[in-house]
């Protein structure tokens, strides 16, 4: 599909040869003669391919947590892709259901019963099968969404402030270290302070029930556990689902709102550290704790109505927390309707995480656009930018272009090769000189675009002219571009003589003849949809007689980003550091 | 989104005025001022909004059929739209959530339980909540979906040639009506031969287990009812439950084995007659019934299993067997999923679905495909004919091109108007003559695209450059275009004296500037990705110099159509019938 990306150029061209395998190359001034022989890897040579594989990863990882494919799919495509279409879906969804049935199978071995498949999810936060709601519980779940929205704004806020401070004090290796080994043990201290300060002892009921339990007496006495270091020594997944599914009273009001406190103030410390921690565990344990509180207020102000379920305000709470910190909502519903294994509730669910996504928004971006952008990372979003209609393209495009001729030295390839840092290259008849490329605002008339593998590819295996009689021009095909994927040659690996540099490389048979370009005069968003629909990289502005004027970069156009804080809206440019980009 | 669809063209060009609400217009020769009021319905008023919303519907349509609203996201994804993106995503599941919101809402007031939201979609199956699968049974649900393949490419072969017959033979209303009544003649005729030759009958159960079911005796004896009727005197769908769901042994081998051979070619008979009649229900009628037969053969060969359930097989051959007609993939698997409440038993379904997808397409195509492709419909597919790589441009391209001056002739362009049905015309500097262009190939350098809903607008309101007078070209702004959203004038509405005919029109503040353009030795494919990607409606093909050659469009695309049979493929070019492009 991204038809620039990788080699894509070569196989649309006209030089594909579909029967072919032989093809001759000369290297090192001797004439091999090999078989290619890729086999099945050969569709993996592609760069698309490639991005493919991240979005089919990203979904598997997330069938297999939450036991989740559909949801993890609706992840990938939310969160992840910023290509799609139906074959990948498709693809992607067998990868995220053949990851879960994976993990099912292992399992159920793991706790002896093989093939029974009831193993969904490495995180298990206990099904609520029959869960239903009362019309007018909405009002308390709209509530929460507000409130998820606004702790999730200012999770995001606390942690922006925070990495700023980590990208400016902790550099060195020593730091992250000494910082991660500060934050484990302040929140070790703080668990043990609470377990001691707050006297919240309740009886230890029948083993039966709660068999992969293993009760912490403590300071409580004999017969009892201690509620506090319930939370604390379970794994946060566990406490998830004591929250979720405890009996009513299982939790003291005080225990509730200390743990959140403290739990939240350190989730926003911990993300970002040095270290691979989640987001999605720790967020999801502090809405579980607020929404409990919640449902314990609920139950308090509505007494002994059946219908009441502290478990299911812990599950809205919780959705509500991760939807105000990341403001996912499609793909999160579906995420936590596949966990819980309830469906009726996906409604609720979806409109309680688009609300806090819609208060969260009101404030500052999702926590992982914060970091995206942070890291300067040029990232594409799904749509121009709303303020970009009067930006054109003779505004963003990039001058001089370093352009090729349809047939070029070897040396003035390998000298631009070496000068700048363009991966493409429009292939014009013949170029201008400085003043005429000055005055006319012109760099040739547009018959190609090469690509900075494909130059490298062709002289290391010496096409040229001057060697046309050790290999004809049919035999150099896609093939011997695709053999040296995805490391092409550096320079530094390209071993010419003097008299090479001499010889000439005719381009036409390469170069791809109909690249897509753009005259001067087109908007953003139109060139926008373009890099997002087709997956471009580089896109040629050309003037009204198709004589380039401009190259735009898929980092041009990223720059332009909308901010909305507090109902404002506004356009600014990023740096994008060049580095990364 | 689709740019070129609608008005886009004039909202992303350079006259977009984003504040004036207030536009001067002349009509029949009197000026008129008058204030813009669209509210809300302004965003409603573009094409691809329209096209969004038909999107949204089939999902809504499934979700509350089905109670699956994920699936119907999906379904509308896989089958309907040609373009997506995250917000129409988004979007769709709202109102596939709301749907299925609004139903339950409903359904529970009409059960006398309102706001007792567990009345899940209007097709209910009963919920297989705890249905695991042995790992070995993997076997028999392969050959299934080999079974499902087989059969539903014999539906789709039967129901093409029927409908081959019907297309030439019956083509009256009377003619319709009467193959209508003859096909429920028989039908009712076949059930009651079925009933009064088979004497199935079984016990009749305690009454608290079946309150929804009213037992027929026809031929049994008493306190017996006949299975038979009370397969045929069910709805389709409490069918398709009894057979899900029934304990074993409630189907005897003969009455599954002639209802299945009946029912199958019945419903053949049925899709496609002069009447609103569906596939999905009798298709998993079909399909469940051979699968509770198969059922009822692994009970026979593995007797006294714990885990064996009858139930599974059938619901098994019913997602085989629509699968294997209308060839859905991921979209059924959900929908399914959703439908019986069972997360768990998703991969066995998406393997069987996926296999008799591929011992389906080894035949035939999808159901929908072969009514779509009969009724000659232009409908894009996903990617480009494989075997297209070697077709270009120039190939494709319609010539001679109607192209209009920047600056053009009343009389002419109403001549044009008048004369061709194209809905694009490429805006040039000059026109050449019939001769130069048959010498050069080419209809002079292109400067913009206008279209015909544009060009009879600015007929309508005599933006002429003799009345510039009267109005201020920088008034006329895209509203005055989506004004007349949808029901754009027709020449026939246009009142043109003698005198407003010798007036010109300066088209050059109305038209798209920057149309996206293509050079002659574009390979299909990239054409395809452009057409898909960004829901073009036209290209224009130029040369070197930016000179037009020639006008692709969708229909031209379309009618390169991969066939596959027994293994086999090819490349076909297709006749698009001029009346429904």
């Amino acid at each position: 599909m991204s038809v620039l990306g990788g080699l894509a150029v070569g196989k649309e061209g006209p030089m594909i040869h579909s029967g072919a395998v032989i093809a001759a190359g000369v290297s090192q001034g001797k004439t091999t003669s090999f078989k290619y022989d890729f086999g099945i890897f050969e569709y993996f040579r592609e760069d698309h391919e490639k991005r493919d594989f991240v979005s089919a990863g990203a979904a598997a990882g997330v069938a297999a947590a939450f036991g989740a494919p559909v949801g993890g799919v609706l992840f990938s495509l939310e969160e992840g892709a910023s290509f799609w279409n139906q074959a990948l879906t498709w693809r992607v969804f067998f990868g995220a259901m053949m990851s879960a049935f994976t993990l099912n199978l292992v399992l159920s071995t793991y706790n002896g019963v093989p093939g029974k498949l009831t193993y969904n999810g490495l995180l298990n936060f206990g099904k609520f099968e029959d869960l239903t709601y009362e019309i007018w519980e909405f009002i308390p779940f709209l509530l929460m969404g507000v409130m998820g929205g606004l702790l999730g704004a200012l999770y995001n806020f606390i942690n922006f402030k925070l990495t700023q401070l980590r990208m400016r004090y902790i550099t060195r290796p020593w730091q992250k270290v000494a910082e991660a080994i500060l934050v484990a043990s302040t929140t070790a201290s703080v668990a043990f302070l609470m377990i001691y300060g707050l006297h919240d002892c309740r009886k230890i009921e029948d083993e039966a029930s709660r068999s992969d339990r293993y009760p912490i007496q403590m300071y409580c006495n004999d017969g009892e556990e201690s509620a506090v270091a319930a939370i604390w020594f379970q794994t946060p997944e566990k406490s998830v689902r004591s929250l979720f599914h405890d009996p009513s009273k299982s939790f003291e009001w005080l225990t509730l709102s200390v743990f959140f406190g403290c739990y939240f103030l350190l989730a926003c410390w911990t993300y970002g550290l040095g270290i691979p921690s989640g987001l999605f565990i720790p967020t999801l344990l502090c809405g579980a704790a607020w929404g409990r509180l919640t449902g314990k207020l609920m139950t308090l102000l509505f007494p002994g109505q059946s219908w009441l379920n502290e478990g299911k305000y812990a599950l809205v709470g919780a959705g509500a927390m991760l939807g105000g910190v990341v403001r996912m909502t499609i793909s999160l519903t579906v995420i936590l309707m596949e966990c819980v294994g309830n469906i009726t509730f996906g409604l609720p669910l979806m409109i309680v995480l688009m609300v806090a996504k819609w208060v969260g928004d009101f404030f500052n971006e999702g926590l992982y656009d914060i970091h995206i952008q942070m890291q300067g990372v040029p990232i594409m979003a799904w749509d121009a930018p709303p303020l970009s209609n009067n930006i054109y393209a003779s505004e963003v495009l990039n001058r001089p272009v370093t352009t090729l001729r349809t047939v070029e030295k070897v040396s003035r390839i390998v000298e631009i090769l070496k000068s700048c840092t363009y991966n493409g290259f429009p292939v014009v008849d013949s170029i201008p000189t400085e003043e005429e490329a000055r005055n006319f605002k012109s760099y040739g008339t547009l018959r190609g675009l090469i690509l900075r593998s494909q130059l490298t590819v062709l002289l290391k295996h010496k096409v040229f002219n001057e060697n046309a009689h050790v290999w004809e021009s049919s035999k150099v095909d896609i093939r011997l571009f695709r053999l040296s994927y995805p490391r092409y040659f550096t320079l530094q690996e390209v071993d010419l003589t003097e008299e090479d540099l001499e010889c000439t490389i005719d381009l036409r048979p390469f170069h791809n003849p109909s690249p897509y370009s753009v005259v001067s005069c087109t908007p953003l968003p139109r060139m926008f949809n373009l890099f997002r629909a087709l997956g471009l990289r580089h896109l040629v502005v050309v003037n009204d007689s198709r004589e380039v004027v401009g190259m735009v970069t898929r980092k041009d156009l990223v720059k332009y980003r909308v901010w909305k804080h507090r109902g404002q809206m506004g356009l600014e440019e990023l740096v994008i550091y060049d580095n990364v980009a």
